[in-house]
């Protein structure tokens, strides 16, 4: 496929359910897609070989994976010695921000894309945020994310010299979980390869009782499908 | 000292004649420090050295190196193999944005600023820019940082639940370099134990032809002093 006229953009991969669904969408738009992934200390490390999967998998042009520590300032139960909550109802789910929050993430992952972009000369970076079924985090609200996009166009030589502007791209924020997992069916996704569990066990399956584990069941169910990843663990 | 009803600031510290000028301020402003410094492949590692003997020479709270990878991205002469431009007059050096721009550097530090300062509950971050006397980096400027404070505000726990509201302080922002001298000696700095230069030799002795070499001995000759880092090697 030529490729050299397609515009650039920076996707941040995980290789969850929500991220996955972004990049694919980012590809049926016809991006050539650079994707960026974190080793971030955090204690569900096979995320990153679901995310060098999904990328493989989907065309990408380019799978770079930046190693920060967030450990150095403790904080979440993602990267501290804090239990992984479970079994939380909607509710308990959506009443406050709960310990799996890890502070101020997205902000630093949408700040490495912005390099990435700015080296690379994208003007499109792709977040998988979503604000419907989604665990509280501050950092994924339009408000957020459109403030960030404020900054990036003042922060960055090529905004600054005219010769770019910098968008954020949430296909994903409006989406409840089950139109989520659709769009990804449809989209022809392979979603057996992603991972979403905040709490696996040593061999990589998913806990299927953390906040993360239970909204994907969610979307799953009330798409009417069953989850692949599941059934092939 | 009884620190304990001292307010808590984040202070990102390089070694450099700025930053340790802006952290001198801070504790002259009665707050409590919490030094934040970053690993991030630089050329200068000797500045890391800087910031370690300048922070506890300022009686700091706690001094915390992040280590970040931006040479995944390369781009800046001070993380590539590009060479760091030498012996540029004032004009030049203001006329566009130099190769030793770091993509995106600001705003990935002020980041990880924002993620020390939610977990410690501070609600200043201090950050030692200066649009004066400086090389030209768009991440450098009042607009930029105005935004990402705008940013920090919807991004964090703290902020979103109304607990805290963060500002980023310039105290720099607008003082030549030979104000920044003269604060710095006013104050009770040894400059001595700071290190500015973006390319020095093996033995961490600076150049005195890149940029930061140039624009700290126009600091010090304008202020009509001389630089003790310069007679102590």
């Amino acid at each position: 496929m030529d490729t050299r006229s397609q515009p650039r953009a920076v996707c941040l991969l995980s290789g969850g359910l929500d991220s996955t669904t972004c990049l694919a969408i980012a590809r049926a738009q016809g991006f050539d897609c650079y994707c960026l992934s974190f080793d971030y200390g955090q204690r569900h490390r096979v995320e990153l070989e679901a995310a060098e999967r999904v990328a493989h998998s989907l065309g990408v042009r380019e799978h770079r994976t930046a190693r920060i520590d967030l450990r150095v300032f403790g904080g979440s139960a993602l990267t501290a010695a804090i239990d992984v909550p479970k079994d939380r109802g909607g509710a308990e789910m959506t009443s406050g921000i709960p310990v799996t929050y890890v502070p101020a993430r997205n902000t630093i992952f949408l700040s490495f894309a912005l390099a990435y972009a700015e080296v690379i000369e994208a003007e499109h970076i792709f977040i998988g945020v979503n604000a419907i079924d989604y665990s509280g985090y501050p950092d994924c609200r339009s408000e957020f994310i459109a403030a960030f996009e404020n900054m990036a166009n003042l922060a960055t030589k090529a905004a600054v010299e005219g010769r770019t502007h910098l968008k954020i791209d949430t296909p994903l924020l409006r989406m409840t979980k089950a139109d989520i997992v659709r769009t990804a069916v449809e989209l022809g996704v392979d979603l057996s390869l992603t991972h979403s569990c905040y709490d696996p066990d040593a061999q990589g399956r998913p806990c299927g009782h953390c906040d993360s584990c239970i909204l994907r069941a969610k979307g799953f169910a009330e798409a009417g499908l069953a989850d692949p990843a599941l059934s092939s663990t």
